[in-house]
C-alpha cells in the first residue's frame, strides 16, 4: 500500500530537461517559463505531509491556446507535465515525482461569461471560487460548492471536490455542464454544451472531472450557478455526545430536510476554532447549521431540525441570522483546519476522508472516536456529516517518523472500516499520491484495469501528472 | 450524415452463428437461448422508424455470472452482444445491423435491496421504473426518474434519460450511485459504493451511464431515492400562445421554484390527448405542472408560480390534488406519444429531442413552430420545457420515402438551430443509430476521437453494440 511513509522523493536538483524544449518553451512564453528553485519549491509543496518533490520548471499560462501549445512541446519532448490550480490539495496532488513542468493556471483567472438567465457561468480554470462568488454576486447568483480552502474551480473539477454545500447542492460532478480540455496530443476539446441535459454521447465531462489531471488539462468549465436563497439562516448547536450530534444528522436527511449545510465539528477542534478565532463556543461536539429556501420554507425546516434536536438531547439553538454573524461563524468553521493545527505547533496533518451511507455514521464515527481516544496523538474531527462523510485531522511531528507511522495505521484502520460500511476512502479530496492503495482495496483490480486502460488510451505517454491515482502496471 | 434514410438494414435471414459458440450457448442457458425467428424479430424492432433489424439469436440472461460467462463466449467466438431492456428506445439502439446476439435482461428483474435509512435501492438491470415505485412505496420512498415510457432501469442507465421530474430531481447521471458491469472481456466490476459522494479514482460510473451498452453490460444498479413528499399537487393551466407558455416556464426557473415538474403540451397534442383519454381539455398550449414539499411549500410554489402565470395572459389553475386525479393527469401527459400516433392511423414516428439554455427555449421553440406550420407533416410537440428540452413528434407515412425525407429535413434544422444556441441534439433519448450526424456536428471530430479511444480501450474487439453512437474510423 502506498502511504506517504514509503514513496519515494526526489531530490531538489533540476532534471535535465532537453535544451531545444527549453528554448521553445522560452520563445513561447518568454519569463512565464522559469527554471527557478524557490518558484518550483512552491510548486513542489502542498498541504500533504509529503515534503517537498518540486517540478524540474513551471511554466505560467494565460489561454487554452498557450495550453495547447505547451502539451504539444511536451508531448514532442516525452517531458511529463502537471496542472496547477491554487495549491490548495492535501493529498500530493501535484507534486512531481516523475519530474516534468509544472503548468500554473493561476493567471487563467478570467470569469469569461455570465448567464443569470440561463443560471450558467463560463469560467478560465484558475478562477477562485471566492472571485468567482464576489464576481456573480451583484447577479443574484452563487455558486454554492464549497470545500473550505479557496480553491480553484478548475482544481475543484479535477479532484470532484465538495464541502459544506454539497448536502444540498451536490458536488462539482452534478454542477459543472461542460468543459474545455486540452489532450495530450494537444488538442482543444469541448465536452458539453450550456444545455442542462445531454445523452450525446459518453459523458466526457464526467470522465474529466475527479481524472486529478491525469487524462487532459482542464482549461475552462461551464458551471451551474443557483439564485441566491430569498432567505438564508446559520445556527450552532452543542450536544452532550458525538453520537447524538450525528443521530441528528441522519434523521434530518432520512426526512427529506432540504438543509443547505450541516457540519459535525468535535469538541477539541471547538476548542482549538474558539482560540484561533477568539469565540466563546461550549467545547462539545457541535453542529453548525445553514438553512436556505423562502422565509416561511426556512423557518419550517428549522422548526422540523430543532425538534430533532431536543429528541436527540442538544441545547438550544444559537441563531446568526445577519450576514456579518453568519459570515463569522462560517469563517469559524473553515479555519478549523488551521486552527487545529495550531493545537500542535510545527506539526503537519494526515487526513482522513472516509464517506459512508448515513445510516453507518453514527456507528463510524463512534469507533473511529474508540480508535483515537487509544493513540497519544490529537486527532480533531470535523465533517460534511449531511453527506456522510468526515475528516480525522491527526497532527503529526514531522521529524518523528513513528507520529507518522501512527498516523498511517489510524487512517488505514477509518478506511478499513468505512469500506466494510460500503462507503468511499475518498469522499471528496481524492486519491493523489497518498489514497492509491485504499483505491485498489475500495475498487479491485478489475475496475483498477479498467482505469488503466482509460489512462493508457487518452495518455499514451503517460505524460499527465504521471505518478498519480495508480500505478500503470 | 446517418439519418434513418440512409442506413443498410439487415436481411432477416440469420448470420450463420459459429455451432460451437452456439453449443456453449445452449449447454449455458438450454432455451433461454434462441434463434427463433418470431423472438429476433421482436429484439430487432424499437419505437423508431428504422424497421427491423433483428439479431442472430437471443439470449435471456437471469444473473450477472451468466452475463459475464455469455460475453466470454462472445468474446472467444467473435460474436457480437447487445444488451435489450425493455424495448422502449426511439433510436434503434438495440438493432443489431451488425447481426449478433440480443442479450434480454428482462429476466433480471430483482429488487436487490431497499435501504431507507439511507435513500438508496439496488436493483437488477432489467427492473422496471413502474415496478420499482410499487415494490419501494411500502417504505415511504420514491424513484422519481420518469422518461414516460415504463423502461428498464438498466435502460435508463445506458442511455442517460431522464423526463418530466428532471426539473427538480435531475437526471439518470446525478441519480446513479454504483453499477455493476460486465466488461467486453467478461469480467464483473463495481464502479462505486453507496456512498452519497466518492472522489476514489475515474468516474467509472458516469463512463458507463449513457454509453448505450457499447462499453459494458450494466447488470445491477444502486440508486438515490427519496422520500415521498409530505404534499403534491398537480395543475394544468391553458395560455392564448405557445411563447406565453414556455416564458412563464422560463421565469419560473429563473426565480429557482423548485418546482417538480412543468411540462409543455401544444395544442395539437392536447386535442389527441382529450380523444385518447377521454378527456376535455382546452385544446390550447398547456402547461402540466407538479409542486413538492411541505403542505406550506407548496402552497408558496403554487401561488408563485401562478402569479407568474397572470403576468402571461395564462388562464385558471385546474387543480388536481387528489392522488387518482393526479395519475389521470399524468397518465394523460404519459399517453401523449400514443394519442399523437392515432392523428394519423399507420404513422410512424421521427422524434426530435433537443435540450438548449432555458432562455434560448423560447426562441427555440417558436422558430420550430415556423418550420412544422410550413410542413405538411403533423407535427405536435411536447417537452420538459423546465430543462430546456422538448420533442416534436413528426408524424410519418412509413410508406412515403418523400415523408420520411421532410421528417429528417425537419429535425436537421432543429437540431442545427439548437446547436446554433448552445444546446445539444439529445437532451435524454440518445444517439443509437439515428443521430450519429448530430453528435459529430455537436462535439467535433477531436472529442469523438477521445470517445473512440475509449472504446477501442475497454472494447477492442468492438464486440458490444457496434455499430451505435460513432463510427469507429
Amino acid at each position: 500500500m502506498n502511504t506517504m511513509t514509503d514513496l519515494p522523493t526526489r531530490p531538489l536538483s533540476a532534471r535535465i530537461l532537453p535544451v531545444p524544449f527549453c528554448a521553445a518553451m522560452t520563445a513561447l512564453l518568454a519569463t512565464r517559463f522559469t527554471l527557478s528553485l524557490p518558484v518550483r519549491e512552491h510548486h513542489g509543496k502542498d498541504e500533504s505531509p509529503f515534503g517537498i518533490i518540486p517540478p524540474d520548471a513551471v511554466a505560467f499560462a494565460k489561454t487554452t491556446e498557450e495550453v495547447a501549445a505547451i502539451m504539444r512541446l511536451c508531448a514532442e519532448h516525452g517531458v511529463p507535465l502537471i496542472p496547477f490550480g491554487a495549491g490548495t490539495s492535501i493529498e500530493g496532488h501535484f507534486l512531481a515525482p516523475h519530474g516534468g513542468v509544472s503548468l500554473d493556471l493561476s493567471g487563467m483567472n478570467e470569469v469569461i461569461a455570465v448567464h443569470p438567465e440561463d443560471l450558467t457561468v463560463t469560467v478560465q480554470a484558475g478562477v477562485l471560487r471566492k472571485q468567482l462568488n464576489e464576481e456573480i454576486k451583484h447577479s443574484g447568483l452563487f455558486f454554492p460548492i464549497d470545500p473550505g480552502a479557496d480553491a480553484s474551480i478548475g482544481g475543484m473539477c479535477a479532484t470532484r471536490a465538495s464541502g459544506t454545500n454539497a448536502v444540498r447542492y451536490q458536488t462539482m460532478r452534478e454542477n459543472v455542464l461542460a468543459l474545455t480540455v486540452v489532450t495530450p496530443e494537444g488538442k482543444i476539446i469541448h465536452t458539453g454544451t450550456r444545455a442542462r441535459k445531454s445523452s450525446a454521447g459518453y459523458d466526457l465531462t464526467r470522465v474529466y472531472i475527479g481524472s486529478e489531471g491525469t487524462l487532459g488539462i482542464i482549461t475552462e468549465i461551464t458551471l451551474r450557478v443557483y439564485p441566491q436563497p430569498e432567505a438564508i439562516s446559520a445556527a450552532v448547536c452543542a450536544f452532550p455526545t458525538m453520537a447524538a450530534a450525528v443521530q441528528t444528522v441522519i434523521e434530518t436527511i432520512q426526512m427529506g430536510v432540504p438543509i443547505a449545510r450541516v457540519e459535525f465539528v468535535d469538541a477539541l477542534s471547538i476548542k482549538a476554532i474558539n482560540l484561533h478565532d477568539k469565540l466563546t463556543l461550549a467545547e462539545m461536539p457541535t453542529l453548525f447549521f445553514e438553512f436556505h429556501g423562502s422565509d416561511n420554507g426556512v423557518k419550517e425546516q428549522a422548526e422540523t431540525v430543532q425538534q430533532i434536536v431536543v429528541e436527540n438531547g442538544g441545547h438550544d439553538f444559537e441563531w446568526a441570522t445577519h450576514p456579518e454573524d453568519r459570515k463569522k461563524l462560517w469563517n469559524a468553521r473553515h479555519n478549523a483546519y488551521f486552527a487545529v493545527l495550531q493545537l500542535k505547533p510545527g506539526c503537519v496533518a494526515v487526513v482522513t476522508d472516509v464517506c459512508v451511507p448515513i445510516s453507518r455514521l453514527a456507528e463510524c464515527v463512534t469507533a473511529t472516536d474508540v480508535d483515537i481516544q487509544a493513540s497519544s496523538l490529537p486527532c480533531p474531527i470535523v465533517g460534511h456529516v449531511g453527506d456522510g462523510n468526515f475528516h480525522v485531522i491527526i497532527l503529526v511531528d514531522p521529524n518523528k517518523p513513528e507520529e507518522r507511522i501512527e498516523a498511517e495505521r489510524i487512517n488505514a484502520n477509518i478506511v478499513a472500516r468505512a469500506l466494510a460500511m460500503e462507503g468511499t476512502c475518498t469522499g471528496e479530496h481524492g486519491i493523489g499520491m497518498h489514497k492509491m492503495g485504499f483505491l485498489q482495496t475500495e475498487h479491485g483490480d478489475d475496475a483498477l484495469d479498467v482505469m488503466r486502460a482509460i489512462k493508457r488510451a487518452l495518455d499514451p505517454q503517460n505524460l499527465l501528472n504521471p505518478g498519480k491515482i495508480f500505478a500503470l502496471n
